[in-house]
């Protein structure tokens, strides 16, 4: 959850790095943060702005060599933007987190350490009067409950055919469409580069098994009191051989009434297992009939990632797909939100009820 | 995991309680444990025998008033076999887990708080050299990696309509049944009293989310190397909302290569919730459905729990069960595990293979 509810202005800590695809949570939060970024710190590209390096990012800053330049700027927080190479934390990136911290700078990590243990930084973050907020650990969270068949809201939930697929980049691109489109739409984070896109949320995989369910749930209820519609970034596959319980804990535990699938148009199996990647239908069959046995929520359109495709690829895919599901279905990136949004509309109109004759208050 | 791998001689702590259901640890453990019992600690049945009290035990265990006259029987360890009424523990098991410690005896306890950490019980550990081994903490867990695919042994998994219906029991028939016939078997514990009863496993829901089916495949693969049959202890329910995940990590983690329904004949709907439990048919679709997507795996037939209906009751319910799913269906406690077993040995004779293309090695 959020640990820190005033705004932010984000310096983003990514030496040496911020070119490569491994920046992406720095690239996320550029492109989609609520909250601004007013300077990235990289000394290979220095000088630059960030729209020179990184082209396709909607949104611009200064790339600057060093922790002060960074300052100078007037940033409340600083942001990891990235995993260290090699795993442990470089020398020279612990003395600016520790100056950071001590400058007052509260520091954002999505790291699988936990930084708020590291005594150096606790140390710094004291004299500094800063928090560490390590995005990854999660909260005490209750048991699911069923409270989340009781929020008004209009909860859409994005589920895959693989991990890293586009959930989250689909999630947030219609709920931009939808805030266009005048509907008090909400982002819910589930995963750490979601997290820090939002600014608050829940990595529902770092909780224990027992409480996944209860820790989506306590998302929606606590963003339904913000906003009407939820789009709930979904995780994982339903086939996914490690990583399906944390599908099914957001296919329950957030209760949505309405789903959109996400597939990369090219990608034929799970990755590193080799999973086959079931069709369309199958899909749609598989996350359909587990709704259907607690509370049915159909999939109202397909959100296809065809990044690796050229332009006719890419109008073949979403042809195909179409034809296969009888869904609308689009690339919400290449082509914008606006198409898809409009055509699956009227699927997020209702709230569906649960199968449950009682559940709790 | 087994912190502990000698011999055990159990003396359970149960005082003013092991006649009650809520000492069912207790009960499990002397009904089914590895290790024998060689006294039960309450004072309000003290001079009886445990048969006395709890006449559908099989095994049997003096009823001795104090840990000191429990002592005297040369326990190697100290066994919690209920909650503590209200939560907390009273005073007087405080004291008795304490002079059970600086006697050398272990401590096995499956409470929630975690006894290891409680200053006074170390103390009195590191005086008497014995050890505390809180059977819900579980051990350092990887992620799934694809490795049980590779075991040898036949991995039979119990799926459930709901939590509480008979799943740790049936699989504990079934190995009785299994070895009676001659087959390697060996239970493999999932969930806290079935941890107990094996002296070793991992309790699957208290995993992080992200590492459950890593659990589940460590289990597996290490069973696998001293048994050629595996009866994997199921937990909870497809479409429990609650706690599908975990019964969704055992699903594809231990990679079963069959699986066996279990099902209470009275219940209607899952506790607590009021989710309407599933038909037989919609039950065997959905879990085989799933592993389907992975790892095909089959339902062997359904153990049926009868146990609050009388004869003619349990007769119609399992012959309703025959009828619904031509599968074999028995209740494996009320007429024991041989005519289950023998009717569905031919479907745990052969290995199933993943999906995948690859797997881990």
């Amino acid at each position: 959850m959020n640990r820190n509810a005033r705004h932010r202005r984000y310096a983003i800590l990514a030496p040496h790095t911020f070119a490569e695809s491994r920046a992406k949570t720095a690239h996320g939060v550029i492109a989609y943060g609520a909250d601004p970024v007013v300077a990235v710190i990289d000394p290979d590209h220095a000088g630059k702005r960030v729209r020179d390096v990184v082209g396709y990012l909607r949104s611009d800053a200064p790339i600057v060599a060093s922790l002060e330049e960074a300052l100078a700027r007037n940033p409340t927080s600083l942001l990891i933007g990235v995993a260290p190479p090699g795993g442990a934390l470089p020398s020279d990136w612990r003395g600016a987190i520790a100056r950071a911290l001590e400058a007052g700078l509260d520091l954002v990590s999505g790291l699988h350490e936990t930084l708020g243990d590291d005594p150096e930084f606790a140390a710094a973050a004291q004299r500094g009067q800063a928090t560490i907020w390590d995005v990854r650990l999660p909260p005490d969270v209750p048991l699911f409950s069923g409270r989340a068949y009781g929020v008004a809201a209009r909860v859409i939930l994005t589920v895959g055919s693989d991990c890293a697929v586009g959930k989250m980049t689909a999630s947030l691109e219609l709920v931009r469409t939808a805030r266009e489109r005048g509907a008090d739409a909400r982002f819910v984070a589930t995963g750490q580069t979601g997290i820090m896109i939002a600014g608050s949320g829940i990595a529902i995989d770092r909780v224990i098994a027992d409480f996944a369910p209860g820790a989506a749930e306590m998302l929606v209820v606590e963003n339904a009191r913000h906003a009407s519609l939820l789009f709930v970034e979904g995780q994982g596959s339903i086939n996914h051989p490690a990583f399906a319980p944390v599908t099914l804990a957001l296919l329950y535990g957030a209760a949505p009434d309405a789903l959109v699938l996400v597939h990369r148009a090219t990608r034929t199996a799970i990755e590193s297992f080799g999973t086959p990647i079931m069709s369309y239908r199958a899909l749609i069959r598989t996350y359909e009939g587990l709704c259907a046995t607690v509370k049915p929520a159909k999939v109202a359109g397909i959100a296809l990632n065809t990044s690796d495709l050229d332009e006719r690829g890419a109008r073949h895919a979403i042809e195909r797909a179409r034809a296969e599901t009888g869904l609308p279905a689009d690339d919400v990136v290449r082509y914008g939100g606006a198409g898809l949004y409009d055509a699956m509309a009227p699927a997020f109109a209702a709230k569906a009820r649960p199968l449950a004759a009682s559940v709790a208050p």
